[in-house]
This record gives structure tokens, sequence and C-alpha cells, in this order.
């Protein structure tokens, strides 16, 4: 692509040569001469000096001027107004969609008698397992080696990778994405003590529910509801590794990193941003807007809005000055 | 069912219509009126008021005229010592039991030769694998795509869900239940170091033992011992994506909270309570009887049953204690 | 093997008769008479009074007339410099290889057809899925129900156990061990906010590069890059439930401990050592020969090794003294 028409595509002004061809994107450390890269946040304009990019896109304030560049060459830039989201748009036109997955059900896959699948570009990939009763929407992929159990439903437009496995009677919605090594459904943690110190299962008998335009990260744990369901609303997007207890519900566009856990029953609200390595204890709600940072733990309900963090969740600004106290205690022994 | 009989089955005293036919249960909040709701923790009795529920089953010392109703419907009850046992007992009635898998070996499958499978209800799912010399006991359920590699044994009446590993040589006892994503036999985490910094792996030849009445939750990690047996004894219960490292030992009945991890060569005893994100370190001992609240970590070994807590685990009384102090020192400041 | 060819074996004095029979090792505290045990740590002299163990081997320095034994058998000794790297030596020799696989490509593997896969002593196992345009290297296993998507390259020598997925454009060297559960280069964490508060996803279009002689557990997860890539330098060995997040780089030869997380485009140096439970945020960077204890929490970088450890990460010492000081204030109220 010349580069006149990336800065059109971007709707960005060129300043240097447009018909310098450019066929694919990099990092500003790394990026080829045949590459564009961009600039967005400023610690990395350090890097324009030295850069072999083809083109570099940067905001309407950049100054190539004030870098001295390590050769003598003169740099196309494309000025535009935000250059990370224009990026964006140009990492979908330079690489092409991988096809992963065939159209149709490839001869090896197991699909039960009784599964009803839309006929509409729906593709189902080697030892795939497609159980009695379930239900699947158009153009959904099912990656090799994924299981999906008896009565589950799946929305349109899913995209599921290898080796999922969902349990019965899970309800997916529409446009949800779920990785490799990820669990819907498997049962909650349900145990009752005997009088002898044994445990008697206590059958879980729930469902979970993912709605629409959910994204879920590997091997991530959703447990089915022991009665009732188990809710991931709308636009939640989940990071690997999370544990998802039963009986919890997550609120819409609730953003959850890494290795978090949310413990039974617990209801948090829409709109939260949860940190890495967060654990949230059961029978607990969280209120709508509330930030975790990583590592925090939860033991109580929190009912305003905010920052919080600590080995014991407390509102952020509490917990640095209690880290300072401690800090100062220190220096004066 | 006729709420007649529902009481007959849970041992319970019925007060309202006997005729009223029920179809199924549900919680108080969401309970239909063809459903039976069930009332244990007091909190929840503020939601008898409202509920739509056909009967509910309650305490005895339950009294329904201290709960105004929103409509002037008089709620049928049902009296009984235990109202959340009784709800468990109907949760099975209600609930008949999804069929997963066909019994028999399904054609997808590969046996290896030299397995010995019993031909009483077995159920071996489609693309799952059975390695060469693999035992497998009576009434065994194994779902779609799990592997068993060669070697490993499997007692009576286990259920296996799809996308499990066990590794070669694992023994598993009787009526255990083993989750998807979890994997038996993984080899321990065993590098020495050479002297230019690089490592050498360490084999590990030993083996994971699972023994009867275990269930293990879903993404879990069993390693097997490097030499010996990684064991978790009789009647523990494992809730999703714990690590339980080489040479570990897990007393009886033991329950572990999910993505808890315990580390090589320790020995947790029986009847232990340990919460979700507990980290216990290598080569130490914890007594029988000690509970351990979430996100505790543990660096020495606990001798003394009780209650433990903390960043650095501690009896809780003293971490508590520690905290007030410090919230108390941050408000002086 | 006679006594004698077990010290001749392993460069050893033998103390005792030379005739003795042994048939395999075990640990002290529960070796057979027909079995070889050893003694590394001192701290497990104290079983020498009572072990069954045909023969067992110990340093040069141990004298076995310090411990006064149970019954009044004289147990042969085996001397050598280092007891553990000799045993290790033995466990080889002991334990024959379990054959996992066969080789060749099992008739119930998928391959595609512009898979390019090397004719010498491969083995692919049952519905194992090899994409297109994939490669794989000599001497390479891949086991029953493993995944790899489209044009992911494998090297040579590659051991990958079973229910593990390789994502697209993954790279993977030579000698690299993976274990089941874990996953090779699913999406980065990459959700932009939009104005309403959904969030759109920034697609991924990097891959993994995972360099020779690394070893992965069990349910790992390591994602692939934005642009560029998420690299696992040569020699570096992950425990089980490891998260690697998107354009994160580890160093050669660092070691990390079960349910560690790193957070994305945070660079990690070489020779770190990285305990269980370990968080690091993201775009920070761990300069070389780090060491950070179990549960330890970083949230900025380090630019001089040492030992760091604590709920906010910082010089273990300074994190004890901190300890002190508050149980001191504790004893005091």
């Amino acid at each position: 692509m010349k580069l006149q028409d990336v800065a059109n595509l971007i709707g960005g002004e060129l300043i240097g040569d447009g018909d310098i061809e450019v066929t694919g994107i990099g990092k500003i450390e790394s990026a080829k001469p045949s590459e564009v890269t961009f600039i967005s946040n400023p610690l990395y304009e350090k890097f324009f000096s030295g850069t072999s990019a083809g083109a570099v896109i940067v905001s309407r304030r950049f100054i190539s001027s004030q870098y001295e560049r390590f050769d003598d060459r003169v740099v196309p830039l494309i000025k535009v107004e935000d250059p990370y989201l224009a990026f964006l748009e140009l990492l979908d036109k330079f690489s092409p969609k991988t096809e992963l997955q065939k159209v149709g059900i490839d001869e090896t896959a197991v699909v039960c008698e009784s599964a009803v699948i839309s006929n509409e570009e729906v593709r189902i990939g080697a030892h795939a397992f497609i159980g009695a009763k379930v239900k699947i929407g158009k153009r959904v992929s099912i990656l090799p080696n994924t299981v999906i159990l008896t009565g589950a439903e799946i929305g349109d437009d899913v995209l599921i990778y290898p080796n999922v496995t969902v349990y019965n009677g899970s309800m997916i919605g529409s446009r949800v994405i779920i990785h490799s090594g990820t669990v819907i459904g498997s049962d909650g943690f349900g145990q009752a003590k005997n009088p002898d110190g044994t445990f008697q299962k206590i059958p879980q008998k729930g469902i979970v529910v993912i709605e629409d335009d959910v994204e879920i990260g590997s091997n991530c744990s959703i447990d089915r509801a022991t009665i009732g369901e188990t809710i991931i609303r709308k636009g939640v997007k989940l990071d690997n590794m999370i544990q998802i207890a039963h009986n919890v519900e997550i609120g819409e566009n609730t953003v959850i990193a890494s290795q978090s856990g949310i413990a039974g029953s617990t209801k948090i609200g829409k709109n939260c941003m949860i940190g890495g390595k967060v654990g949230i204890v059961g029978h607990i709600s969280i209120c709508d807007g509330v930030i975790l940072t990583a590592a925090t733990n939860v033991s109580k309900s929190i009912t305003k809005p905010g920052l919080y963090s600590g080995y014991r969740a407390q509102p952020q600004m509490n917990e640095l000055k209690q880290e300072a106290i401690i800090r100062r205690l220190l220096k004066n022994k």
C-alpha cells in the first residue's frame, strides 16, 4: 500500500513522499523500512531518532525537528488526532485474518443427532463434540477438540478456541469469544459437612449464562449455579485464569484481569475494573464503578464507587498513607 | 408432585393446601408459583413477603405471621428441622440427571489393546484416549476428549469430565469426580542449577495417588512425585485451579478453595479448611484441624489447630489486632 | 543390579556387601530392602536408624556409627561427593522410560495437507490436530488431543503432552517440553474503552516465541503479543498455572514457580528466580539476577539484583524489619 493511501485510510495528514510502498506494521523500536509504526505514548518519542520504519503515525502536536536523527533520512510522518486508534485501524488492514477453521462440520467431529446447528456459515473443527440437544447459531466457529455438552445453547457469531469445555445447559449469547482451556459450567464448590467430618456433595443444578459481547480468556473456570444462574453480563471482558464461583453475577462492561477469583454468590456491579490476582470473598456485593488494583483482597461489600487496594481492601488513599507511616516507623528505629 | 407428597418426602409438616402441584425448585427471590423454595439463612426471611413460590420450606421456629405479604396470598409452608438439607433432598428429585454419556465405548474413542476395562456399565466418550495397560473399574464415566495415559488405574464409580489429562501411572480410587481441564500427574517442578546458570531437569519418576471419595474441580494441576507419591487422601475436596506440587500429601477430608497452591513436599493434615488464594510453601507441615482464611500465605509449619490468616500467616486474633493498631496510627496522623 | 555395580555407576565407594541385588530406588522413610536410597539433607539423617533400604548413598563425611540402628543390620553405604546428584543418575537407570506415544502419526490424528512434518521419529498421538502450514521438527512427540493451529513452528526434540493448545503462528524452539492444559498464543487482554462504557477488542496480531530448552508446566497461559512478540528466552523453566501476558519477555534461565503472573509488556531479566504466587504489574522491567520470594507483588521496576519480598515488594531485609516493628507494637498494647 502506498503511504498516501495509508494516510487517506486513517484520515491523516501525510508529510513526506506518498509513493513509498509499505507492506506491514511494526513497533517503533523494531519496525523495518517496509513497515509503518506509530508514537502514542510520549515515552516512546525517544525512539524516533533511530527508527527504521517507513513512516511514523504521530499526533498533530508532534514536531519532528525536536529529534535529531541518527542518520540523515527524513522520516515521513502521518499526523492524526489519536495515533493509537489510527494504528489499530491499520492493524486489521495489514494482518489478514488467519483461517483457523474451514466452513462446515469436520468429518471427525461428533455431532449428536438431536443437536440443532445453523446452516449459515458454521465451522466445527476436528474432534469437536457437540452433545444432544445443543443449539448453535449462525456464523459460529468451534475449533478442534472443543466439547459442548448436552443442551448448551450458543448464539450467533461466537468463536470458541480449541480444548474448551462447555458443560450441559450453559447459555452463551452472541458475539462471545472463549479462549482455549476455559471451562464453562463445572460444578460449584458445594460440600455439606457430615457429623463424622466427611463431606457430602451438594448437587449443582443451576447453569451458567454468558450474555452477548463477552470475551473470556484462556484457562478460566466459570462454575454453574447450585440453583439458578451464574451470570456474566453483556460486554464483560475476562482475562486468563479467572475463577468465577457458583451463583456469582458480574455486571455489564466490567473487566477483570488475570488470575483474579470471585467466590460464591458475590455480585459485582457494572463498569468495574478489577486488576490481576484480586480475590473477592463470597456473599458480598461490589457496587458499580469500583476499581480494584492488582492483588487486592476484598472481604466486605463495597458500596461507594472509587479506587480500592490493599491486602485487605480499603480506599487506596488510606492504604498508601498507612504504608508511609510504617515506612517512617522503620526509619526511626 | 403434590405439596403433600413433597412434605412426606422430606419428613416435614405441611401448613396449607396439600393438593397444589409443584414441578420444580427455585430461589426465594425468583421462584415461580409452580416451584418450591426454602428459607435457611434468616437473612433471606425478608424475601418471604414477596415470593411467588408455590410453597416455602422453613424451620420449625419460623412464624409466617411476622411477615406482612405484599399480596394477600397465604403461602403454604413445609416445616422441617433443617430447611437446607430438606431442600437438597428435593434438588435431586426435581432435577433428573442429564445423560452426558451413553453406556459403552464411543466408536471414535481410542482404547489401547492392553487396557483392561470393566464391562459393567462403563461409559467412554467421543475422542477419549485410553492408554496401554490402563485399568478402569465398574460404572466409570470418561467424557469426551479426556486422555488417560499408560498404566493409570481408575477405581469404580468414577466420573471424569471432558478435556481432563491423567498422566501415566496415576492411581485413582473409587467414587472420585474430576472436572474439565484438570491435569493429574504432570511433572513436578524439579530443576537442578548448573554452574553456568542453566538448569537440568530432575526426572520426575513418582506418581499421583488419589484416594476414594475425592472431588477435584476444573483446571487444577496435581504434579507427580519426584520419587514416591503425591497423595490426595480419602474424602478430600478441591475447588478449581488448585496447584498441588510434587510429593505433597493432603490429609483426609480436608477441603481447599479455589486458586490455592501447595508447594513441594508439604504435608497438610486431616480436616483442614483452606480458603481461596492461599499459598503454602514447600517442605513444611500443617497439623490436623487448621483453618486458613482466604489469601493467607503460610511459610512455616503450623502445629496447633485453629484459625490462621494474614499476608504472613499468624493466629487470626493477632492479625486483626495488628490491623487495628495500624489503623489507629493512621487516624492519629 | 548388584550393589557393586551401582557404586561403580555413580563413582562411589562401597562399604558393605557388593553382591546384594537391588532393583529400584526409594525414599529413606519408605525404601524397601530391594531399593537404594540416599541422604543429602542432614535433616534426613535421623531416618538412617530405621530405614529398610538395601543400601544408602551418603556423602563422604557421613559416619554411620553416630546412628544407633533400631535393628542390628549393618546397612551398606555408598559414599559419594554429592548424594543427590548420584541419586538422580540412578533415577534414570532404574526407571525405564514409559512409552506414551508410538512413532508415527496416529490414524485418528488430523494433519492438514500443507503441514510439513519431519519424517525422523516424529510421534503424533490420537485425535491430535496439526493445522495448515504447521512445521514440526525431528523427534517431536505430540500426545493425544493436542491442537497446533495454522502456521505454528516447532523445532526438534520437543515433547508436548495431551490437551495442549498452540495458537496460530507460535514459534517453538528445540528441546522444549510443554505440559497438559497449557495454552500458547491466546489473545492478549487488550480492550479499548468506548465513550459509552463498552469495550472494543484490540486485535492481537503478534505471536509467541519460545526459545530452546524451555519447560512449561501444566495449565499455563502465554498470550500472543498485540504486535511483535511475547518472548520466553532460552532455558526458562515455568511451573504450573503461570500467566504470561502479551508482549512480556522473560530472560534466559529465569525460573518461575506456580501461580505467578506477569502483566503486559513487562521485561524480566536473566537468571531471575521468581517464587510461587508472585504478581508483577505491566510495563516495568526487572533486572538480571533478581529473586522474588513467594507471594511478592511488584509494582515498580527493579534495577538492582538481590532478594525482594512483601505484599508490596521491597528488599527483603526491610520487609522483615517492618514486620518485627509491627509485632513489637502489638506486644506493647
